[in-house]
């Protein structure tokens, strides 16, 4: 099932999208995030007011999409994680490494982009992302799977402009290695993710979530993302470097996971071969446009960039 | 006025402390966020309601003190933000750099941190941190801090462990300076916070926050940090690179703020006079004990630490 949040009139409703082009509207009082901490007996709920509403299906386009979980508790992105990146770190961890972006950079299918001149170079990362159903910490691997509630598309915004304005080179406090209490100072690069992946507008997410059921395996989707109608992008969620599985597992030992959290799995980035190009290359703040990523399985989240 | 969330039968109810000792939990049905949201008409009414239930004042430590603001929508961590950083930084930003730390890293007022061997060392960070009343985005610096609802105390606990181990050398892709469409290769080091500024119990918040009108002057606070009954760190927010209303000001053009939002100012780093050394040899996970972080005109946050 595809369950996304639209709103008419104001008010967030529940939309279950039926084919390619149409969704149903559900009744009001009903929140994606309630669902999914009830989906057992919620699901059948749903599906009758699906078959009951099929008559006043509406085109998706004619909708307002909010983020699918409008409001998640957290989102969790996991760097650097596709196999094409591996020639180019020198160092880093073999475990999934995360930022937290927050949930007011999330933004609905279809809504604007609005870009500021001081982000600086904005670009494009396509990403899978999964969307927490039942919550937990310290989640077994075998098990991380049955906690997966869906899957939607994330565009995980990046500015490598203030990538690089926010980042210290610092000599770091460091107990004394000789286990007295005095300090020693460790040279040390920091770099701080408030802004450049946690602006007003770096999350467009959606514009649904797929039910688990219906992917049988995440590993086997293919990404693309597209400017302009032109193809960037084309690259496939085999090439995950740390899976899904993993990732719930590793992450859950830390952060514990909560229903409708959201995990972005790691930018998608092997460029077409009819010479696409890298999505570094898609500065937004000057080009302007329209992005679109889509995901074989789930649909295409597709968002306007409005320049200042 | 000092307004706290505390859990009585499983339930979330608000109280607020009436003087160093003793707090009146309000009625059911309340939330320290919808007081935000509402504070203008709000206020009166909570006033009466602690006049009237003055009588039922119980000890603050019989309470189960959660996060003041249970679940923000955002909790916003300004990095090296102290007088005392500047001269171990070598180079970095003269603006605020920030992260976003998750609501599952936040514990309230006397709940233990609970440390996992898998975290390394963990040290404490006592911080201010303001609680955004009215939001907004591109604020202006002069109407700051009409948007500050109040203040509150946290505990930035950081694991300098995690952070070695999640900190990438690598190339990053830029695109081509000579214009073209093709990329060049920059070295860069990223770091990324997820655990080590995130994990399950990295923010102890509280107990309590103190309405802004009761603070003045926000950077005329002192700031120490107890372990063990050993005194650490005796500093003032005077010593904050960036002010309360600059920070406000700075983020909002980046991350619209919403009410019960929490922005942590950075950490407080002046060792104490008598001998305290410095925060980063505080290694809780070995040492494991209690933690206290006390500002003036605030109160005290006081956790324990529970060691695997």
């Amino acid at each position: 099932m595809k369950l996304g949040t639209v709103r008419v009139d104001g008010e967030q409703r529940v939309a279950v999208a039926v084919d390619d082009g149409h969704a149903v509207v559900l009744y009001p009082g009903l929140t994606v995030t309630g669902l999914i901490e009830d989906w057992g007996p919620a699901r059948a709920a749903v599906e009758r007011a699906v078959e009951d509403g099929a008559d006043e299906a509406v085109p998706v386009g004619t909708l307002t999409w909010l983020p699918p979980v409008p409001r998640p508790g957290k989102v969790i992105c996991v760097a650097l994680n596709n196999s094409a990146n591996a020639d180019r770190i020198m160092s880093g961890p073999s475990h999934p490494a995360t930022f937290n972006k927050p949930a007011t950079s999330l933004l609905g299918h279809n809504q604007p982009i609005r870009l500021k001149k001081k982000f600086g170079r904005v670009h494009p990362e396509p990403e899978l992302a999964v969307v927490v159903g039942t919550g937990g910490s310290d989640i077994d691997r075998d098990d991380a799977m049955s906690h997966v509630f869906g899957y939607t598309i994330i565009n995980d915004l990046t500015s490598p402009t203030m990538r690089a304005q926010d980042t210290f080179h610092y000599r770091a406090i460091h107990p004394s290695k000789d286990g007295s209490a005095g300090i020693e100072y460790v040279d040390t690069w920091v770099t701080y993710s408030g802004r450049y992946k946690g602006s007003d507008g770096f999350g467009p997410i959606g514009p649904w979530i797929v039910t688990a059921d219906e992917i049988p395996d995440p590993h086997a989707l293919t990404v693309t993302c597209v400017h302009q109608g032109r193809l960037i992008t084309e690259d496939s969620t085999k090439n995950l470097t740390h899976k899904v599985a993993d990732v719930v597992s590793f992450m859950s030992g830390y952060q514990t996971l909560e229903p409708g959290d959201i995990i972005a799995m790691g930018t998608a980035l092997k460029a077409s071969s009819s010479g696409g190009g890298a999505v570094q290359n898609v500065n937004l703040t000057t080009l302007g446009g329209r992005i679109e990523v889509t995901i074989s399985g789930i649909g295409t989240l597709s968002n306007p960039v409005e320049l200042p």
